[in-house]
C-alpha cells in the first residue's frame, strides 16, 4: 500500500508530493538536495518564523495588497504554527544551501495549504493562497530568514540568561557560606598566599554576572532587522505602508523592541551581529570552563590531590575502580565549552564567506548558534543544580595547608625585606621547617609581632596598616 | 496509569527504572546528569562499542576468568547489539562528563540484563552476570571507549571514501568532457592565460584524490588500539592471557588490522590521533569549499556573472526572485566544511584540555569527530550526484571571453619582453583594442607569427619550442 | 675584547650581568630561558608598564611607604621610560613563563638602576633602590602585568579607530559620488535585482561605522583594572592608603576614566575582558574581509569578469602577465583579518587555560592582541589611502548588465503573479531575448505600463505605490 | 643632505629608488602598500627563492634561452644571496597582496642589479639583465614563491626535528630514571591506580616520538612542487627542455627527493599540503601542551599540590612572594602551542580562500607556518634542557600517596566483586582507614593474601595470574 500523492510542479518540473502533506514541492526538494545533519529546523525558529509571516500578512492586509479574507486565512495558520501544530510538515534540514530559501518555502507552502483549508480549498490547490503569491508578499527569503534568526536568538538567550542568572546566585551562597574558611591561594598552581575559600567562590559569581551582563547587552544586536528590506535591500515589491508598519507589527507580536535597519542592504548581507552574540558566548564559556577546571582541582583527590572542596557525588565513577567519584558536571561542561567554541570558529568563516548583497551561509550560523546557546543552556543548569549546589568544604585540611605553607613567607617583605624573606622561605622549603620557626631561630622578630604578621585571617582582609602599626 | 518500576542502586543510593528497561541505575543518572544535546550515542559507536564487549567476553572465556555459560550469554546480547537490536535502551547523551564511563556502563547494564534474561534471569536481578564484575570483566572505560571510538571512525570513513572516489570519478569525467573547450584561467580574479576548462576539473580530481589518500592513510592513526590496559594502562585486573587475546579477538570480528599499543599509558591519554584524522578532514573541506566557491564564480550570472558553466537546476532559487536558480548544492558544501572546521577547534582544545593518566573529554571529541565525518560524506555525495554530474559548459562564450582578454600578452613576453608586452597590453585596454590589433599596427610581428603566437589552444599545451621554432 | 661584567644574584644564583645594563640578573635569566619569538616586549606596553610604576611610588610615597626621595628617583626613572629611553634594556621575550614576572623583573631592574644613578649609586647596587623592595613595593606581578596590558590596548585602540572613522568616510564619499549608478545586485552570485553602485558603498560604510562603535563600546572592558590587588587579590603587602589612591593616580596619569575592579580576584584570574575586545577585532576583521573580497568580485575582469569598478593600480601585478593589476590592497586586508582570526583562537585557549588564582597565559594574550590590533590598523590605513580612494566605477558597463539581466524580471510578480514572472525569466533565458520583449510579445502589459515597472532607477526607491498606482 | 637617487618605472609610472639599492621600484611600491608586520620575508625563504631562480637560471641556459654570460651571472649572483648577502635589500613586508609577486620581484630586481654589475653595468639599467624578462625568464610568482616556501618548511623543520628527538631521548632518560618510583595514578583529577613515576615519562617519550615521525612523514607534502608551471600551471612561455630540468636541478641544488607535479594546474591553486604540515604542528602542540599542564599539576606545591616531582628552578618566580618557584618552561610552551593552534586557524581560513587558479594568500600562510616551525621548534629547545633535564623525583612522597590511596581497592574486585570493593572504598574514605585495614576487619582476605594482591609492585607490573593464583 503506497501513500497517496498529489502531483506539484516548481522552475524544474513536476513532481509527486504525499496528498495529505502539507509541505509542498519545493520543500521536497530540498529535502532530497541537502541530506546533510538529519536534523530539522530549530523549533524556536520555526515559531518565529511564522511570527514574521502574520506581521507581513497584518502589513499586506493594512496596505491594502493583500485581501483581508486571504490574509485572516494566512494569519490563522501562522498562529497554529505559533502554537506548535504542524512540526512535522518542516521537512528541510537544518543545514542548506540557498541561504534559507528552503526554510521559507517549506513555511509558505504549509502556511498556504492550510490556509487554504481554512479558505475551503484542498492542499495543492494554490489558486487562493499562492505560497509565493500572497504567503510570501512583500517578503524574501534575505528579510525574513535572518529576521527569524535574530528573534530566535533572542528567545532562546532568555532561559540561558535565567539559568547565568541562577548559577550567580548559587556562587554567591556558596561564597558566604565558605567566608570563613581560610585556604592557599595559588598562582601557576604553586602555592601564594592565603586567602577565603568564600573569595574564590565570589569571584566566580563576579565573573559570571558579568557574563550575564554581557550577553544581555549583545541582545541589542538583534534588535535591529532588515524586514522589509526583501531580496537586497531595496524593499523592490513592498509598498511604503507595508515597509513602514512590518517591523513595528512584527515588535507587537513578539514583544521585542525591533527596528528597521536604516541601511537595509547593510542588514541583509552582513552577519557580524550574529559573530558578536557568538563571541560572547564563547567569552562566557571560556570563563565558565575556567571555573569548572578549578573546580576538578579544587576537588582533586580525595587523597593524593588537593583535596580542599567536594563535588557531590553524581553517579559511578568507574566502571573498575570501586568506590570513584569523578567530576563529572563540570566535565561536561567544559566540553560544551569546546563545542561553543568550535561553533564560534564555523560562524566566523560562514560570516566572512559572504558576497557582495547576500550572505548565502546563514543556515550554518543559524544552526551552530542556535546549539552553542541551547547547550551552554543545559550545562549551566545541570552545573547549578547538579554541582555547585552541593559542594561542601574540607576546613581543616584547607586550614592545614596554610598553616604549612611557606607562601605566607610574602607577609613578612614589608618587614624583612625581600631577600630575607626568600632566604627564610628557601630555606624552610630545604630544612622541613615552617617559615615562623625560622624567623624565630634568626630572632628577627618577637613571637608577639610575628603572631601578628603571620596570621593569615589578616592577611586576607586589607588590616595592613594595623599590622604595620604594632 | 504509571509505568511499573524496579529498584536498583548504586553509589550514590537507591533509585527507581523502569521494570522493562534493559539500561540500569548508572545510565538512567547519566541521562538526568547530561540532558545536554538531545543525542544519543552514534548507532554505529554502540555497535561498535558491543564489538568490543564481544571480544572482551572470548577472550575472558578463553582466559577461564569468565565460566562459559556467562560468556556465552555476554555475547549472544552482544550480537544483539551489533545487529541493531535495543537501540531505544541507549539513553545517554552523547556529549557527558567522565570520559564514557555512563556509555560504558549504559551498554554494560543492557548487556547484563539481557545476558541474564538469556540464563533464565530477569531484569535487574544482577546475581548471574553483573554489569560490571562480569560484562565488563578485565575492562575499563578508559580503553573500551577509545577503542570504540577508533573503530567507529574507521567504520564511518568508509562511505565518505567512496563517495570521495565517486566525487574524484564523477570531476575526471568532466574533465574529460570538458577538454576542448577553451576558457581564460583567472588568478587574482582578474585575467590571467587561457586554459582549457577540462584542465578545470582535471585539478579537482587531482585534489580531490590526494585527500582521498590522505584520509586513506590516517586511518592507521585508529588502528593502534589499548585495549587491554584498563584503568590507566597498568593492564590492572586484567590476566596475561586476556590482555594477549583481546586484540586479535577483536580484529577479527571487526575485521581491522588493529595492534595492541605499545605504551598503553600513551595510548589511553593522548588523543592526538583524533587530532590528526580530524586534520585531514578538514584539509579535504578545505579543498571542497574552495572548488565550490569556484563553481559559484564560474556558473555566476547568468547574464551579470562569468557565465562559464551551468550548474544543474536543483530547486527555485528564490522566493520572491522568479526563474532565479541558485548554487545550492555548493553553497551547503561549503556550509558543511566551515562546520567540519569549527569541530576540528572543537576536538583540539579538547585533546589539548587532557590530564594525566586520562583525558576526560572524549565524549565531545568523538560526538564532533563522528559529525564531521558524517556531514562530509552526506556533502560529498550530494555535490556529486546532484552537481557535478549535471554540470554544463558555455562553450562559445568561453571562447569569446578568451578572444577579447588581454592576458594572452604574456605570450608576446618571450618574443618582445616584458616592457614592450606590458604596454601593448595597457593600450589594448585604454583604446578597447585586441593586443593582436596593437602587434600588428606596431609591425612588431608579422600575421603568420602572430597567428602562431597567439593561439590559446598551444598556449595551453606544452608545444613553447615548436612556436619558438617557427 | 669582552664585555665588561658585574655579578649579581638570585634565588637561584649568582650570574655575570654586563657592567654598563640596567637590566639585572633576573631580565637576563628570563632571556635565556625564553627565546621565543626573538621580538621584546610591544613598546607602548613598555611606556604603559612605566606609567603604572609611576603611579605605584606616587601612592607609596603619599602613604608613606616610600621615602620621598627614593619615590622621585623612581618617578623620574619613570618618566624617562615613558619619554621612550632605555628601549634596548628590555631584553625579555614577548611570550614568556610566568605570567610576565620576567617583563615586570626587567621594569623593576631597569627604574631601580636608573633610579639609584638619580641617587648618585652605580648600576647593581641596590642598597639605595631595590628592584623588588622599592620599584615593585605594594605591586606583584599579577597586577600590574594585566593593568598595563589594558592600558596598552586603550592606546593602541585609538589609532585604529582613528582609521576606521578614515575609512567611513571615504566609503560615504564613494557613496555619494556613486548614487546615480545603477547596477546589478547579486545574491548568491547570481543576479539579483537593480541597484545603484552608491547604496554597496553606503552599506559598507555603515557597516565599518557599527565596528567602529563596537570597538570604541568594548574599551570599557579595559577601564576595570585589578592595580592595588598584589598576588592574588588580597591586596596583601598594601596599605590601604596605597589601595585606595594608586588607581586614581594612574587615572590622572593615562587620562583613562580607570576604576579599581571590586572583585580584585576575579579582576585577577580572569582574562574574559581581552576575549572580548578580540572578538570585536574578529568581527571587524570579519567585516573587512568580506568587502574586500566583493571589492575583488566587482573588479574583477578587465574583461572576463564583472568589471563594475576599478581598483586603483597600485603596483605591476605579475612577474610574468604583462600589464596585469591585482587587487593587493584588499588582498593583504583579508590576509590581516585571517591573521586577528587566528590571533583570536589563540586568545581564547590561552584564557580558557587560566588555573585558580591567576592566568599563567596573559603574554601570549597580550602578543596576539596587541599584533592584532596594530596589524589591523596598519590594513585599514592602507585599504582606505591606497584603495577605496581610487576606486572608480564603469557607469556604462554597470547599466548594460542592468538591461540585459532577466532579474527585473521580480518587479513584474505583483502585476502577473510569481508562476508567470518566473516563466517570463526563465524564456528570457532560454530564448536570449529580453524580459520586455517577452512580456510584449505576450500581450501582457502594455509598453507604456512596462517602461515604467521595469524602470530600475524606480526598482531602487521605494516608489512601489506609484507604479501600483498607474 | 639627502640619499642619492635614481628613478625606475613600471606599469604604475616613474618613481625614485635610492642609488645604491639592489632592490627596484616594484619592491619599492610593494614596501610603501604593505607596511603591515614590519617584519620582512623570513631569511630561510629568502635563501630558497634565491635557489629556485638559480635552477631556473641554470635551466634555461641549458634549454638554450638565456645566453651563457648572463645565466652565469644571474647564477652568481643567487649564489651570494644563498650565501646570506644583501639581507637589507628585501624590503617587502613578510604579509603582502598580490601572492607574493612583491617578494618575487624583490627578488628579480635584486638579482638583476647585481648580475648586472657583475656584466659591468650599474644599477638601475637593467638593459643586460632584466628583473622579468632574464631573471624571471620561464618563470611566474605563481610557481616559484609556493616552491621556495615549500622548501622554507623543508629546512626549518630540521631543527624542530632535532629537538623534537632530542627530547624524547631526555624523556626516556627520565623514564628509565623514575621506573622504580611508585605513584598514584589520576583519572580526571581522581586517585585512580598506583603506576610508576617512569611509565609517566615513558608514555611522554612515546608520544613525543609519534609527533617526531608524523612531521617526518608531512613532509612528504612538501616534495611535489609546480616549478615550471608558470602563471597558471599551463607552462606558458616554457621550453619542454626546462619544463623537464628545472625540477631536478632544484632537487640537486637543495638536496631533496623533489618532484614535479604531475597536475600542475592543481599544484599551484591548492594549498592544502600547507594545511597538512600545520595539522600536524597542531597535534604536536597539543602533545606538548598537554604534557607541560602535567608537569605543572605534578609539580605543584611545594607545600599544597601534588609534589610529587620538582622541576629545575630557572629564575625567581614571583615579584612579591619570595621564594617562589614557578613552572615557566611549561608554560611558555603551552602559550606557544596556544600559539601555534591559533595560526593553524589563519592558515586553515588563508587556505579556503583560495579563488580560481591561484590562492592569493600564500603569504600569510608562509608568515604562519614558518612562524609556527619556528617557535615550536624554540619552545622544545627550552623545553628539554631547562626544564626536563633537570627533574627530580620527591620518591617518598609519592609512595605515601599510593599508601594512603584507596584507589588500590580495585584490585579487590577480580576477588571480592566490584560492589564490596566499592564499599570497602566508600568506608575507607568515610573512615578514614586504609583499605587494608577494612578488608582485615570485615575478615574478607587472609593477611597475607592482601599482602599479595595490594602490592602496588605488582600492580604496576602484569602480573596478575600469579596473583590469582595465590
Amino acid at each position: 500500500m503506497t501513500e497517496e500523492m498529489r502531483m506539484e510542479s516548481d522552475l524544474i518540473g513536476t513532481m509527486e508530493v504525499p496528498k495529505e502533506a502539507y509541505y509542498g514541492v519545493q520543500a521536497l526538494r530540498a529535502k532530497q538536495n541537502f541530506p546533510i545533519t538529519g536534523q530539522s529546523l530549530h523549533p524556536v525558529f520555526i515559531r518565529n518564523l511564522a511570527k514574521v509571516k502574520k506581521a507581513a500578512a497584518q502589513s499586506n492586509r493594512n496596505a491594502l495588497a493583500l485581501p483581508a479574507d486571504k490574509a485572516e486565512a494566512i494569519i490563522r495558520a501562522c498562529d497554529e504554527v505559533i502554537r506548535g501544530c504542524f512540526t512535522d510538515e518542516f521537512i528541510v534540514d537544518a543545514i542548506q544551501g540557498g541561504a534559507g530559501t528552503s526554510a521559507n518555502m517549506n513555511m509558505n507552502e504549509v502556511l498556504a495549504n492550510r490556509a487554504n483549508e481554512w479558505m475551503g480549498g484542498r492542499k495543492g490547490d494554490y489558486s487562493r493562497i499562492h505560497p509565493n503569491d500572497h504567503v510570501n508578499m512583500s517578503q524574501s527569503t534575505n528579510d525574513v530568514i535572518p529576521t527569524a534568526g535574530k528573534l530566535t536568538v533572542l528567545e532562546l538567550l532568555k532561559p540561558l540568561l535565567a539559568e547565568l542568572d541562577g548559577l550567580e546566585r548559587e556562587l554567591r551562597i556558596k561564597a558566604a557560606e565558605f567566608d570563613g574558611i581560610l585556604k592557599m591561594g595559588r598562582t601557576q598552581l604553586q602555592d601564594a598566599v592565603p586567602m577565603r575559600l568564600g573569595q574564590t567562590f565570589h569571584a566566580y559569581a563576579t565573573m559570571v554576572k558579568r557574563d550575564y551582563e554581557r550577553l544581555k547587552e549583545v541582545r541589542c544586536e538583534m534588535f535591529t532587522v532588515n524586514l522589509g528590506g526583501t531580496a537586497i535591500g531595496t524593499a523592490i515589491n513592498v509598498s511604503p505602508a507595508y515597509l513602514s508598519n512590518v517591523v513595528p507589527a512584527l515588535a507587537k507580536i513578539t514583544g521585542y523592541p525591533l527596528k528597521q535597519a536604516e541601511d537595509l542592504f547593510d542588514a541583509t548581507e552582513n552577519l557580524d551581529g550574529f559573530v558578536m552574540v557568538s563571541g560572547a558566548l564563547k567569552a562566557c564559556a571560556v570563563d565558565l570552563s575556567k571555573m569548572c577546571n578549578d573546580l576538578r582541582l579544587l576537588s582533586s583527590g580525595p587523597r593524593t590531590g588537593f583535596g580542599e572542596i567536594n563535588l557531590p557525588a553524581r553517579q559511578n565513577g568507574s566502571s573498575i575502580m570501586p568506590g570513584k567519584v569523578n567530576p563529572v558536571i563540570p566535565e561536561v561542561v567544559s566540553q560544551v565549552a569546546f563545542h561553543v567554541i568550535g561553533n564560534d570558529t564555523a560562524i566566523t568563516m560562514a560570516a566572512e564567506a559572504g558576497q557582495m548583497e547576500l550572505n548565502a551561509f546563514e543556515p550554518v550560523v543559524f544552526y551552530s548558534l542556535f546549539d552553542s546557546i541551547d547547550t551552554l543552556k543545559e550545562a549551566v543548569e545541570t552545573l547549578t543544580k547538579n554541582c555547585i549546589h552541593g559542594i561542601t568544604a574540607n576546613e581543616a585540611h584547607c586550614r592545614s595547608l596554610v598553616d604549612k605553607s611557606v607562601g605566607i613567607s610574602t607577609a613578612l617583605c614589608p618587614y624583612l625585606g625581600y631577600k630575607e624573606s626568600a632566604d627564610i622561605a628557601k630555606t624552610a622549603l630545604r630544612e622541613n621547617k615552617s617559615v615562623r620557626e625560622i624567623v624565630l631561630e634568626r630572632k628577627l622578630m618577637s613571637e608577639a609581632d610575628l603572631e601578628h604578621v603571620l596570621n593569615p585571617e589578616m592577611m586576607t582582609e586589607v588590616h595592613f596598616e594595623q599590622r604595620k602599626a604594632m
